[in-house]
């Protein structure tokens, strides 16, 4: 890769001032330099620069601000008549501009309060409000016949009575932290702040410890007063203020009842009874208000100092004195998704797809969440729709998607990805997501095979609030600002990229990179502003329009980026996949996990030698008493050869690919033009689908990506090499030794179709 | 040193059990075993533990219960009649024990309010309580007439008006980040919350950055209900309770009025215009009840997420809308000061002192602070003196002392090491002090030339609460369950000896230190439990008895532990000095301040090199700009080699002394019968007061110690080597290099007297 660039540092200041010398940004577009996209043609690279300069210019905010404030003008989660309504909108909008579209149906099971009750009654009585009041001046925030009450989606039916827990965000170490305080939920109801991981671990970790119950609840100290001014003065979380959202389990996304294939009106389906996903007792999420009291009369032990929250009381464990009485009901009833499917035909390659989606459904009217996102799908369908009558044809086919149900668990993207699995397979090229979006830096996740074509389209948009700097020179500087040490700012320096992060859980990427297997991305902006809306009626076009990107030009960034992803991977001759960063990055996750094992074993055999010594007695101190953590075996080393041979075949093979690419751009991609680039396409997609081994995870086989996979433990959080990682991490030591031998065994084939695509690439160039 | 013992962890733990296999560990002392003390012959030594052995059983949790009940009745401030009171209490027991003992009285600026005034006068009004309520139960927290109004002693007479800023803790980085902020506070009003360094460092900056005024409030996140349940439910600040204390500056310690000299009745005197160590602007400390009006009433940009505390508000930076009217008016008298000093005459080197003080004042009634201490002193001279009643004859002169006026600024102790510098620097052996004592681990602090000596004698004091453990042993258990890595782990287990650390200022060590060159260590015990009463009305017998160390047992533990120390340092043959300590940390240090050099290198280098990029333009917020750090040129090298000279010559003459010293004691400590040994302690007693140069500090001439000084702008925080130290965090360069010579010329001729007394005990070794 540092052959295809100069000295990135000097590359991208002659660049920038080349192409951002003007503030008007939004018409001063790039000048067509001598550079040669990756994949194209100097040839079809000077078109494509062409297209791409006529697309940027089209996203208008005043559209964008329009189309956000049309989609969330009521509550539009599943089942609402909004939902419908706006999907047959998008419909409506996606044909006038000549897309082939329509709605797909699915039949998900989406829960909604029947009751909800959540009363302390002792040692004094307090009933919660569970009730978000409007607020003067935001006129959606009072339409409360429509808004979906605030509830946690799948939490188990019940009615519970007992005595409270604190359990500060409720995750798994947080537990280990009650053993040494010799404090047991069982019996309990554990009260959880939000935070620190996915929702949907706190009442599963809760209930495998033993609770009958959990109450999540957010602190002022993690979105309300404390980090802002409360809404509507501010952004932040108003006291009444309450986080809805799905705590549907990890096992699988999508319809609770027909995992692994798509909820059409007459799949076969599961008892509820029989599913695996929805949690084992009651949840239900409160306002700081309504925690306060509840917080306020517990008792037992003062909280570890980083547990305590911001209210302004004394934060105790318990158990008890505090007991609360709490019930959850709901309606277990099928409700209708309408996805929005919505096709650009591809001129020469129309079996392979380029799909960009994000989706539609909130929570309540959800300016934030989703419809940053959604608006500017809509605004990037139609500037496609302007190049297509200015006579622009893709040479692969385009799919525009709006999900329907992706809040209470990627339902609509999900079920569409089963229905058309073998579909996707063969045919997607690239997945590209967004979801809520904001005014601040550049930010992508994503397969690392795509890492270097995404760092390539941010080089070409301009930054709203830095209009010399073009976003991914702004998101370098940040990350230079943040580096942790020299090291870091090094490897910034030298770098001709910026390393994007991995994919875990928490959008409509999911299914397509872990369940099919098709390279996504995550794209966005945000860093600047900040707030504590998300999933309460407050999130709304009044909050958007008053504390987020007000001027909607990071929206027309979004839209701008998107639609340019999109178009430069259809109109590619070759698909511009960088094995090389992907190999540089699996290399990174093997010594991970070879420093996770040394690094328990460390830990465990220090527990067992201040056992040995006494260090945990002597430091109990007897008017407040721990308990010592228990003596265990030390880890066993393990066979970490697979994942080291897989990685070096990955990183011999992609060497030789990068080499052959080198080559084939430095003579203008005049190789592109051969008639074989199609069969060498072909061997792409095959590698790209190279990550997934059908078996699937070792606990959960839905997911059958041996790279990327969202925690079981953490939900939202990657675990990348999840079978080797997570079987570290829970100490089944004879899994993780099996998962090395599988990843290896991915690692080498994925090395082998490379090694074909670098051999092909070579023969099409000797061919040429 | 490895020599003198076997492998610590075996040799601890079969002398524990020795020692310390039953649970009635007052009476069960410790058998006389095979090990000689340091410093002692075969036969001193047993003579020596038998004494201890019986002194340790004299101590009685009932008695230290009933000195504190005694000394904290009434609030007994300088100039209070129940601080005369105390005084000639102390000095009638100590006479009645035997002691030679008498009051020394010293004249000092004493300022008391006269007028307090802090009112919010925009954009809403609100006037400070001031006041601290009685609590029920509490009977000496409704002692009104005799408490001192809540107030902050040599702070400026001043009535100001001006916008509030608020400036976190306060202290010297916080500033710099309302430099990057965009913040001023000419011509404001500072709102800084206790912590983080010493108050009086708070209106210093606040002054020298153009404030007009400092208003000082504890944070509930620092020591009220986020930590703790708060008094009298629990041990925690309650909503009205402040903190009293002094902000004279660190310029020198001591009366205002005459720095370098003791304050007798006659004393020449400065003008109080003249004195260099009152603040310039009014201060005035007020509690979180006070504090929430005027915090809440700021407008501005939100905080910083680390500057947040705990009260339910956002926190605002100011300046303004908020707007306050703040008067401090002192009546400034010159008070009496009481300092009982109570004498036992050495036997054989009566002209060689061994001194014990903690200080009897307080700012209210003080039971924590320092009743627990000043308790421990009364119980030592009881114990002392029954020993004395049957025949112990200690070899050195013993002084014991209570001093008065350590709150408003070390006055007591000051004036009498400035009235006493010469006998001091010629007979002082080593000054040990305490202050506040709670429950909890062993700790100590000092003179690296004293750390051997208390862990031998930290050793032979058992645990309270682990019977089983000495408090050496538990405070080593501690260390292992805190350290940050595996080799801070290592290092604890390898090693025979707790690294102790060095002193900065807060109580009454630091004139013996600094001033005189006394060898000073201070010591007792914490950790367990807390509190948040420190200098409020609420400090009393009824908190502490609460809450503290409830059954008097580490009040016990600290008779024992200083007692002996003083006992055990009276009775040695030869001093036991442990030069190869010292030499070790002064190694450190010298690759501290190297490191800190390189440090701010690098970090100008990059924020210039930063500037150059656009990093700081780029990262601005335009919604909340910041500004970028100043260009400034990097800091030149500077010539550390006098400093590494100096410390390896130390090192050399060290490990010179600890050869002969190890050969000495494995022959029994016979060689130091031979009656050369005196000239040897005088040679030990010189190579003590090496570590002073009489031309002080560079810009603190009254501070001589050239290893150790409170910092300028730490206040309690120790910065050693502050003559480079200090200079390279004020970017005083040539200061810097100046210091190094300066203590490397004190580092040469130290290891020069060390070499002498090598040669010495080598020959009294061969001449015995």
């Amino acid at each position: 890769m540092p052959s295809l660039f100069k000295s990135s540092l000097i590359w991208v200041l002659s660049f920038s001032f080349l192409q951002y010398g003007s503030a008007q940004q939004s018409t001063n577009t790039p000048v067509a330099n001598a550079k040669t996209y990756i994949g194209y043609t100097t040839e079809s690279s000077r078109v494509e620069q062409d297209w791409e300069q006529k697309f940027r210019a089209i996203p208008e905010p005043d559209r964008l601000r329009e189309n956000m404030r049309r989609l969330s003008a009521y509550p539009h989660h599943v089942g609402s008549a909004y939902d419908k309504d706006n999907a047959e909108w998008m419909l409506a909008q996606f044909k006038s501009w000549g897309f082939d579209a329509q709605i797909e149906n699915f039949y998900v099971l989406f829960p909604t309060p029947k009751e909800r009750l959540l009363e302390l009654v002792a040692p004094t009585r307090y009933r919660a409000k569970l009730q978000e009041p409007p607020v003067a001046g935001d006129s959606t925030s009072g339409q409360t016949a429509q808004q979906l009450p605030t509830y946690n989606a799948y939490s188990a039916d019940g009615d519970v009575t007992g005595p409270l827990v604190y359990v500060n965000y409720g995750m798994r170490d947080d537990y280990e932290q009650l053993e040494r305080m010799n404090i047991s939920v069982k019996g309990a109801i554990v009260i959880a702040r939000y935070g620190a991981g996915w929702r949907g671990i706190k009442p599963k970790v809760a209930y495998e410890h033993g609770a009958i119950g959990c109450i999540i609840y957010s602190d002022p100290a993690d979105d309300g007063y404390i980090p802002g001014d409360v809404f509507p003065k501010g952004a932040y979380r108003p006291k009444e203020g309450v986080q809805r959202g799905s705590v549907e389990d990890t096992f699988y996304p999508g319809d609770p009842l027909t995992p692994g294939v798509g909820a059409t009106k007459d799949a076969k389906r599961l008892q509820i009874s029989e599913s695996q996903v929805i949690q084992k007792i009651p949840v239900l999420p409160i306002s700081y208000e309504d925690a306060q009291p509840l917080l306020a009369a517990m008792g037992g032990e003062v909280v570890p100092e980083k547990w305590a929250g911001a209210l302004p009381i004394t934060y105790h464990m318990g158990p008890g004195p505090a007991k609360v009485h709490l019930v959850m009901k709901s309606n277990w009833d099928i409700k209708p998704l309408y996805d929005v499917i919505a096709r650009i035909p591809g001129s020469t390659y129309s079996d392979e797809w380029v799909i960009r989606g994000n989706h539609h459904d909130a929570w309540v009217n959800g300016a934030d969440d989703p419809i940053s996102g959604a608006a500017s799908v809509v605004e990037e369908g139609r500037a496609l729709g302007e190049l297509l009558k200015q006579g622009w044809k893709p040479k692969r086919t385009i799919i525009y998607c709006a999900w329907d149900g992706e809040e209470p668990g990627l339902l609509g993207s999900t079920e569409w990805v089963e229905t058309h699995l073998q579909e996707l397979r063969q045919h997607a090229v690239m997945y590209v997501n967004s979801d809520s979006n904001g005014r601040g830096y550049w930010r992508a996740s994503g397969d690392h095979r795509l890492e270097r074509f995404i760092n390539d389209v941010a080089r070409d948009v301009p930054d709203p609030e830095k209009p010399n700097l073009s976003v991914w020179q702004r998101a370098r500087f940040q990350r230079l600002a943040r580096a942790a040490n020299s090291d870091d700012r090094g490897d910034l320096r030298h770098s001709n990229e910026l390393r994007i992060g991995a994919l875990g859980d928490g959008s409509d990427y999911a299914p397509f990179l872990d369940h099919a297997g098709v390279a996504a991305l995550n794209i966005g902006f945000g860093g600047e502003g900040g707030g504590g809306v998300y999933h309460s009626i407050y999130d709304d076009f009044y909050w958007y329009t008053h504390f987020a990107d007000t001027k909607f030009v990071y929206e027309r960034a979004l839209a701008q980026l998107a639609g340019m992803s999109v178009m430069r991977m259809a109109d590619a001759d070759l698909i511009p996949l960088s094995f090389g960063d992907a190999a540089d990055t699996v290399g990174r996750y093997v010594k991970e996990v070879e420093t996770l094992l040394k690094t328990e074993q460390d830990k465990q055999r220090e527990v067992n030698l201040e056992l040995d010594e006494g260090v945990y007695d002597a430091t109990s101190d007897p008017e407040h008493p721990t308990a010592a953590p228990k003596k265990e075996e030390v880890a066993p080393f393990i066979n970490f050869a697979p994942l080291e041979n897989g990685s070096a075949a990955l990183k011999h093979s992609s060497e030789h690919f990068e080499r052959a690419l080198a080559k084939a751009q430095q003579q203008g991609g005049s190789a592109y033009g051969n008639s074989a680039v199609q069969q060498l396409n072909q061997k792409l997609l095959e590698a790209e689908r190279g990550f997934l081994d059908e078996q699937g995870l070792p606990e959960r086989p839905w997911f059958k990506n041996q790279i990327y996979a969202p925690g079981a433990y953490t939900g939202y959080g990657v675990k990348t090499l999840p079978a080797v990682r997570e079987s570290i991490e829970q100490k089944k030591w004879s899994q993780a030794e099996q998962g090395a031998q599988t990843i290896g065994r991915v690692l080498e084939h994925e090395a082998q179709l490379i090694e074909d695509a670098a051999r092909q690439l070579e023969s099409l160039e000797a061919g040429k």
